[in-house]
Order: C-alpha cells, then sequence, then structure tokens
C-alpha cells in the first residue's frame, strides 16, 4: 500500500504488537500529536499512582522510617535499568544527579586514572552539556579538547576516532544517538579502537536508552551516562543514571567525595573512605519520588521489551522518511538524519531555512508538538511506546499543508508561552 | 506552673500562635510523635495538592510546552526562600542539585578565586558531607585541610576560628547550626574575621534554614548551600539550594560547566561562555517536581514566619531541656546540646552509652521517633511548624518510663526495618 494513504497507517497501527501500551499513558488532548517524546516522555498512568503512594505512604505515613528501604532504591532501579535497557550486569548502574553532574564525575574520574595521557576527545557535534563539561576539565587539568569534525547528518564515525586516538588520549567521550540527527555511533567499534588505544571511553546514552537496544557490557563501553525524562517518562527533570564497568570500579575515584559514597556511611567517621563498589559514585540524598518515577518509567518499557521497542520506532520514523521524501522535500524540508534505519535512533530531523517559525506554527496552529535545534532544524521524535502510526501520517500531513500554505511565515519568533527553544 | 505537669505543655498550645499550622500536614499515625523533623520534615496537603497538579496538569497535559514556565522555577523558588528564610536578595539564591554537589561546586569556586591560598578551613564537628567535599578537594589540589577542633556540644567559637586564620587560608566552610549538638555558630562574627583575613566562606544552612532566622546578607556570608527535606518539607532527597552573594557572582566559577550555567542556553554554541549572573551556578536540567514541592513547603513557613517559627522552636527546645533535667538527667541521660536557647537551632540531643538502643525502642515500642547520632547521641528535633507542646511532654514521658524500666536494653542492635542509623 501507497504510505501516502492513511490506510496503510491504520494497518500498520492494526498489526502493532505495542499498541496497547498508548493506554499506559495520559493523552490529555487527543487531538494532540506529540513528537517531542525524545524530549520529555508522557506521563504513565502507573507513574501517577506509584508517585502518590510514595508520597503519601512512603513520605506521609512512613516518614523517616522509609530510609532503609529508600537507600536500596537507586541501586535497585539501576539494576532494573542494567537488566532491560542498557545491557548491563547488576552492581553497574546507579540512578543519581543529573546527566550533567554524572558526566562531570564519571569523565574526571576517567581522566584521573589515565593521568600521563593529556588529551580528550569529543566531538563537534555531541550535545552542548557533554562538550561544556568536558571543556571545563580539559581547562581545569590544562588538557587538550580534540574535536572531532562531525558530519552533522551521519553522525560520528568509527574510522574518524580511530584517526585521532594516540598515547596521548585519556578519553573518548560521544553520544550513543545524536541529539540533532538522530546518528546512531558504533559503540562497539569505537569502544574497541579506543581500549586498543589505552584511552576509556564514556558513553551518552541520553537519546539512545529506551529508544535502541544498549549493550553497554557486549559493546566494551568502560562509562555511560544518561538521562530518563525522554523514553524513560520520569518526568521534567527526573534523576539521571550513571555505567561503570564492574571490572574498573575499585580503580576509578571521582571527585566529588560525599557522604552517599562513602563505605560506612552512617559511622560519620573522620576521613572520607569511599565505598568499594558503584556505590562510591554516589554524592548526596537521592531524589527518592524522582527514582521511583524511574522505576515506573522502565518497567513499562521492559513489558513491552527494547527489542519491539526498537523495531517499532525503525518503522515509525521510516514512514515518517518516506513520507517526508513525498510530500515534504519538494517544499525544502530535507532529511538531516541517516536514511539507513539501522544508522539512527528513534527520532528523525528534517532541515528547513525557517524551522523555528514553522516549528512555533506547528504548535500554535497545527497541533503538533516537534522540537527546533538550532540553527535549522526540526526534530520529530515519535516515541515507539506511545506513538501511533496514524500520528506519524497525520503529523506530516498537517506538516505538508501548514508549509504549503506559507503561514508559518507569520510566526513570531520573539518568545511566546510555547517557546520551543527553550525545551531542554 | 510546673513543666513536669502537662497541664503546662496544655497550656503552651492554648497560646501557641502557630498551632493552626499543624493541620496544614497529612498526620498519618495521631499517636505517633515525630522528632525527627529536622531529618525529613512532614508531607503537607498544599505540597500533595500541588505535586498532583504539577504531574497532571504540567507534565500530563502541558508536556514540553511547560517549559518555558519551568525554566524560571529554580530561580523563582530561590527568590523565595531569599525573602522570607535566608535573608538575601533577589538573583542570590538558586534551587540546584543536592547539598553535597553545591557544596563542591562553591567550595571549588572559592578555592579557584583565591589562587594563592593553600589553607581550607573546617571543624571536626561539621556534617560528614562537608567534611569529606572540603577533604577530597584539598586532596586533589594539595591544599591543607585545618580541621578545627570543636566542642561537640558547644559547638565551634568564632575565637577558634579567628586562631586559625592567616593570609593562607582560602576558605571558611562551616555549618550555622550543628548536626549533632544544634549548636548555633555565630555566622556574623566568623564571615568578619574571615573576610578580615582575605578568606571566602561557605556556610552550610540544613540545619538552620526554617528553624532559625537567617541573615546571609547582613551577616556577611559570602556563599551558601543548604537542604530542603528537613525543616522546609520539601520531601525525600528533595533539590538543594546555593547562596552567592550578589557582588561575588561575575568574579567567580563554577567547576562543572553545564549547559544549564550557559549564557545563551539554546544557541547550543561550540564553547561554555557562563551567564554573568547567579544562573552560572547552574549544572543541568532541574528537577521540576521537586523545586514545586521546594515552593510549597517555603510559602508555608513563610506564612507562619521565621521569628514566630524561631520563637516557638526555642521553647518547644526550653521545655525539652527542662524536662530532660528533671526526668532524664537522673537516668544517664545528659544535655549534649547548648544551654542557652540562644546558641542553638532547633533540635536537642541528649548522651547516652546506650543511645543506639534507646533510639530503636523508642519507634518499636514507644511510638516516639527521634533519630539516632553516632556515637551516643539521641537527637529531638520538635520542628516547630507541626510540633505541639504535648508532643514534647508525652515523647519525654515516654523516654522517660522506657529508659526507667530497663526495656531499651534488649533492643536488637542489628539492622531491622526501623533502622534509625540509616536515616540521613
Amino acid at each position: 500500500m501507497d504510505a501516502t494513504d492513511r490506510a496503510a497507517a491504520e494497518l500498520l497501527d492494526a498489526q502493532d504488537p505495542l499498541a496497547g501500551f498508548r493506554d499506559r499513558f495520559v493523552v490529555a488532548e487527543p487531538d494532540l500529536i506529540y513528537l517531542d517524546g525524545n524530549s520529555l516522555g508522557r506521563l504513565g498512568h502507573a507513574a501517577r499512582q506509584r508517585l502518590a503512594e510514595a508520597v503519601t505512604e512512603e513520605w506521609g505515613r512512613g516518614l523517616v522510617r522509609s530510609w532503609p528501604e529508600w537507600m536500596r532504591r537507586p541501586a535497585q532501579v539501576g539494576d532494573l535499568l542494567a537488566e532491560h535497557l542498557l545491557g548491563a550486569r547488576p552492581g553497574e548502574v546507579l540512578v543519581a544527579d543529573s546527566t550533567t553532574v554524572n558526566l562531570y564525575k564519571l569523565a574526571a574520574a576517567a581522566l584521573d586514572a589515565r593521568p600521563g595521557r593529556r588529551v580528550v576527545v569529543t566531538d563537534d557535534d555531541n550535545f552542548p552539556t557533554d562538550r561544556y563539561v568536558l571543556e571545563g576539565l580539559a581547562a581545569q587539568r590544562g588538557l587538550e579538547l580534540r574535536m572531532l569534525r562531525t558530519d552533522p547528518v551521519e553522525g560520528v564515525r568509527a574510522d574518524q576516532v580511530a584517526e585521532v586516538l594516540d598515547e596521548r588520549v585519556a578519553l573518548v567521550s560521544l553520544s550513543h544517538v545524536a541529539y540533532r540527527s538522530g546518528a546512531l555511533a558504533d559503540m562497539a567499534a569505537i569502544s574497541a579502537l579506543a581500549r586498543a588505544a589505552g584511552a576509556l571511553t564514556l558513553w551518552d546514552e541520553c537519546h539512545a536508552v529506551g529508544a535502541v537496544p544498549v549493550a553497554l557490557d557486549a559493546d566494551g563501553a568502560d562509562l555511560a551516562v544518561g538521562c530518563t525524562y525522554k523514553y524513560l517518562n520520569a518526568g521534567p527533570g527526573a534523576p539521571a543514571f550513571l555505567y561503570v564497568r564492574a571490572e574498573l570500579q575499585p580503580h576509578l575515584r571521582q571527585p566529588i567525595w560525599g557522604w552517599f559514597g562513602q563505605r560506612d556511611q552512617f559511622a560519620m567517621g573522620s576521613r572520607y573512605d569511599p565505598a568499594p563498589d558503584l556505590r562510591r559514585f554516589a554524592t548526596g540524598s537521592p531524589p527518592i519520588l524522582g527514582v521511583a518515577l524511574v522505576e515506573e518509567g522502565a518497567k513499562v518499557l521492559a513489558e513491552a521489551g527494547i527489542g519491539q521497542l526498537y523495531a517499532k520506532a525503525q518503522a515509525l520514523t521510516g514512514l515518517l522518511v518516506e513520507l517526508a521524501d513525498r510530500w515534504l522535500a519538494p517544499l525544502g524540508l530535507t532529511l538531516a538524519s541517516p536514511r539507513d534505519p539501522a544508522r539512527r535512533g528513534a527520532h528523525v530531523t528534517l532541515a528547513h531555512p525557517d524551522a523555528l517559525r514553522i516549528s512555533r506554527a506547528l504548535i500554535e496552529q497545527a497541533g503538533v508538538v516537534p522540537d527546533f535545534r538550532t540553527p535549522d532544524r526540526l526534530r520529530l521524535g515519535p516515541a515507539p511506546v506511545a506513538t501511533r502510526f496514524v500520528d506519524v501520517w497525520d503529523a506530516m500531513d498537517r506538516l505538508r499543508r501548514l508549509v504549503h500554505s506559507g503561514a508559518h511565515e507569520h510566526a513570531p519568533l520573539e518568545p511566546s508561552g510555547v517557546e520551543p527553544e527553550t525545551t531542554p
């Protein structure tokens, strides 16, 4: 069937084994097409219920008596992420802090573990906070930040990394899925190259976790971080996670010596003595209510299965690309993501000189929520757990009508109540 | 009236202008006497309602369209804390990260601002995470950590600080209210001494904010941090706050160069260029739901007024001390907090060789929730916003009966479901 026929999308929905999962989520405005699940995921019914129980029973009734149970949660939920979404072993993933703080902690730990090496490698299309954190650490330590010039559509390639690796490189830090283009990096190949050169790897899984199968252990990653408010649906500013390969844990120390990293925390001893295991990467009191939301978000994805989620993501973005080729390319909207589905995550980006105005107009006039990314990118993230094929079809239909009509040309660029450019 | 007569406590409650505030909070077990509000505050009805609305409306319905409003919240709620509880100006307080991470950021910023100075001053009774963070920074930079030997009852004195200050001291970092004894440090005197010596001050307000009037600007503090899950009642692991004196902001840089500290965040530019103001001390995505809880917690305290809260705290701890003298001293429980109410915060600590067993037995057998602190301290925090005078009276009555009976001697020391020693 022709993809431009809406019945084709309806058929895909009818055959979708994950179709029922949409009902797990709050859909407050059924006519709104939400294609920004890769920025902030939807609220799940179970998450809302769990949060209410945690607030009323664990906090309201239990008060400090809940802490023995709460103490275990960040590692327990980390293990849940490890098993179902990250391809890691128990004791390798901890829910803690923000992605930015975790990047800082793990990058600093890696640099300390390679004291003779003076170079940090990342790429110029890496997410801003990753680049800035590495820039800061390099500046503070007098290191060289070697910035790969990446193709903004195809993403970082293993052979590019190979070219800059030498015995002076301490750390290679990249995103597994690029935040703008959605390009999927070859984690196994790059990690193997880095290891062969004696460098450690630190992977940002923010746009990968819950969207593509991640195999940190099997692919030879050393360190990783990621957030939980995108595909994991844990809510705005939910706590992040960190991964440290088990074999490395005793050999790495992070710079923020907080009491939650202390071996015998409640002895409150006079000197810092870090826990021998993953707990040494903890800092302060964990955000308990946020951790509960991460758990609920992960449970829904675990039930759906990352294999099925990834298959659906490829099908959704495949439909999106096909319709973009057919309808939007003639209107000047060009694909700025890898065309090969095996080379991308679960979102797709289109380029247009007026992308910011189009993004605004889509929200305000067409009931479609996309994302704008500088300088000229319209990012579309049909989160597979809650997005239908007809949502993609309808969004692309509304988008082509909007651009064809030229109505977006009148959308204001000034900040409004729905500034798409101020969306983390 | 004799304090040992329960009618005296009833009279104090009848005259208490804050008596009605107890009804603002969830009291799930009316017979349970909760004296650990200085560890984890109670759940407020307004907080529960606000959280439910933020989840359902802002996240569930608004989705990413809520970010423009969310972006402003950490500074807005910081301003609320500044005005009503911290004695600071607008733009000096930000809700962000955890206390531990904020301590690290601000201590590192201070050390960078005093590059020629090689000494950090703190005290051996400071909270563990404060000591560990400073120990870590000193170790990483090859600095000397000068640890004041503090009287564990009376707390750190200004003349002690004066003795160790010289032109080599970069930073003096102390707690405003000591976590064990409740001793109140003379922030104005110590800050003046440090400034005269050319050092910066970093104050931990965790046990002070919401309990005593804090005047960061007037008392000459340079930097401060604090948590919101104690007297502010923002829930387990709620986000912390940081304070940077306005005049210092352009001159200090913190080490975690995250995108939320970037001047033009959504330009996603190639180099880190920190915001000129307080925002440069932000790191990653703020925990929005937690920030909403901080706001609700602060609003209740603002309505009660910190002056009235402090007056009630002094009266509550005064009653506690008087009953301890009369009833508990003969049983071997001795006061381990300053006797002068002007020299302490809102909690009181008693010492007893069997304090851990007594703490366990109080929870399990007597319906009183205290806190145990190493090595032999029973910490009692009657949070003034939600604790009645009869609660203090009844708790002391139950405590004397328990210790008199010797029933606590059979309480197990092994971990149980209500391990008081695993309470942050």
